[in-house]
């Protein structure tokens, strides 16, 4: 008889927890699994701030995926998805194809840059292991030219953050730490260093409390960061950026770097492979199933779940996606064991905790606001339990943050 | 009674060694010694090959003068020489001027790019810190960039260095071995990377002898250098080189970054004064005075005196302005105690190191020829030697190159 074949595509927080707990829940003989992933490593999105900041390195915020598979169960291919053929079931990847009978899409998120010119062309993003370490090196290379001109070009060091969300937060906070090293490190007056943050939103941190939100905008401003709130991104040049304030008149920002931290999507795979999907992103079943498709399973940020209090769609986390892995694994599991009442997916909100650097925060944890250093602290127990909840104890040794305190 | 006042321009090699060995031989009450500098600190010229690859922190390469001056006998003015005014005496800065009765000029040398065109706006140099540390950063941030292109553009991995002279080779030794690790940091395939050394001169490090020469020359390719010799670099773009061979149609290589250490002449400031110059370079008296200028003497790179064995100028070395500020202190001294029959200047070679990286190196001494970890080793004592001539023991201590086995 030959075995179900199921199919991850995607290594990041959904993936990979489908795989640890599938590779548990299933016996040698039950199932082949395949892993396809683009690169031969997993990276901890929620940590891309530091390394784009230059504050942690990108090796310390990646591992290899090979120490957490089983590999005499899960059979890794490290390629690219080009598109999922649903009629014949099989994932095209660039370098060949896979067949499936049970297919995980996991394929991760993509910046949204709703159509504002230049932002593809000239801004920076906090999207991957490769475009944070270029942001690193580019911010560094700004600051290292900026003695080497005749003429002083002060707009190097200039900054501009495009979304006062959750990543364009937590990349200030690492930031603003940041630059008096790198001051230091080039020669450069701290006073001539400019950071801006622009949000078109009328809030910092929409939907966070506003007590906490309120902590977080002054400890950034003290550390320097100016905010232009409720003021929208009109365009990026390779001079900066042009924004405006309602109906006024768009006014340059001169930035030597900008950052775009304001839009996450659903992964481009998904509309190009004809599932129907809002902004990339499909409303799944309750049981994580495409509708229409009881053989492929959507989760992470390219799968839609709504929140039923308030009749939105939570937004795309690693917490939302790493439960939706769990339930996932044992929804496969039910299928292949011909059980076909599947587990239904809730949300359980287990907090929430924004960092602002290393030394600092804010969060709200089991219904607890919590600020500074506790906030901080609780950051890197958030940090470490992702990495105990995939790769165990050993990957918490090797990769976690554990000077807590 | 009027005390004379000792103007030290420059606080290099020749510079600071005037100044020590001065501050040592003249009493409070003797003299005003000024020495002026653009930065408050003194870097090692002949180390900033490793600041540019990399291999050497740029704050490893220099330290504070005022850790080396007698604040009791010597003002640090921290200023930008503009120009001198023999006539009246007086060195103008940027910020304001001052006036001598006996004034150094130990300003440096200056890249000499040869009226080839764009070297001046494409090509990096290995010319102090600012333009060392931004060199290193630009190749971090091609390497960076790589990886994040959709079309793969290995000219960013493209390095040409141009002049196989003493620091063209020295860089090309850190730079290969710095290449390996830059691979790894940024998931680059070392055989994607191209280093080519394009020489004008029939041969690599002229004057240097030949078997010696062919050691370095095979070290070096086989960490993967091609050696282009006799071959002319005939403009810089930004996209690389033009280069030929006599009188070849010149041909494109295509190059990310472009390192010009060909060439090196005088300090502007010299001609810009009126001075008598070859290549901002003035031959002086053998007691190291301006001819036709009793107060005025030039050492180090801006200087030139005959080498009569075979009748052509000395190249300007790191040891030959060291020698010179020994003598030159000396000859203020007699000045100002109205003793008038100066001491001449003969150069005394100690011998010469090139280094191939810091494993590597070549080098006569004492009339000897070695090579490899012998002359890797001898490196790290000239290294050594410079800090302690300078700075003593403490000097060593806190910036030597210690770990010599």
């Amino acid at each position: 008889m030959r075995k179900p074949k199921v199919v991850i595509v995607g290594a990041g927080y959904g993936g990979l927890m489908t795989i640890v707990r599938l590779q548990k829940l299933l016996g040698v003989n039950e199932a082949d699994i395949v892993l396809v992933n683009k690169n031969d490593y997993h990276y901890e999105t929620t940590w891309l701030h530091e390394a784009s900041a230059g504050t942690l390195h990108h090796d310390k915020v990646r591992y290899d995926i090979r120490n957490v598979i089983d590999r005499s169960k899960v059979d890794f291919i490290q390629d690219t998805v080009v598109e999922i053929n649903k009629e014949e079931k099989k994932v095209i990847l660039e370098q060949g194809e896979v067949s499936y009978d049970y297919l995980v899409i996991a394929l991760g998120g993509e910046p949204e840059t709703f159509g504002i010119k230049g932002l593809k062309e000239y801004a920076f993003g906090i999207t991957n292991v490769n475009s944070s370490r270029q942001l690193r090196e580019h911010i560094e290379y700004q600051f290292a030219t900026y003695n080497m001109e005749e003429e002083k070009n002060e707009n190097r060091l200039s900054i501009v953050v495009g979304g006062a969300g959750f990543t364009g937060i937590e990349f200030l906070g690492e930031l603003t730490n940041r630059i008096p090293k790198l001051c230091q490190e080039y020669d450069v007056d701290f006073q001539k260093v400019k950071i801006t943050c622009v949000e078109a939103a009328p809030t910092v941190l929409p939907g966070f409390d506003p007590e906490l939100v309120k902590y977080a905008v002054s400890q950034l401003e003290s550390k320097g960061v100016e905010f232009l709130i409720g003021t929208a991104i009109k365009e990026c040049t390779p001079d900066g950026i042009l924004v405006a304030k309602g109906e006024e008149e768009p006014r340059e920002i001169k930035a030597g770097t900008v950052v775009w931290a304001a839009g996450v999507r659903g992964n481009a795979v998904i509309e190009k492979s004809g599932f129907e999907a809002m902004r990339g992103r499909v409303k799944v079943q309750p049981d994580l199933r495409v509708p229409g498709f009881d053989d492929v399973f959507i989760i992470g940020d390219s799968s839609l779940v709504i929140n039923e209090e308030i009749n939105r769609p939570f937004p795309p986390t690693a917490q939302i996606a790493m439960q939706q892995g769990e339930v996932c694994s044992r929804n496969i599991a039910f299928l292949i064991r011909d059980k076909h009442e599947l587990e239904s997916f809730s949300f359980e909100n287990k907090g929430t905790v924004c960092s602002l650097g290393d030394d600092d925060g804010i969060g709200v944890v089991f219904g607890k606001k919590i600020t500074g250093s506790k906030a901080a602290f609780m950051k890197k127990v958030v940090d470490n339990r992702a990495l105990y909840m995939i790769g165990g104890a050993g990957l918490v040794l090797k990769k976690g943050k554990l000077k807590v305190f």
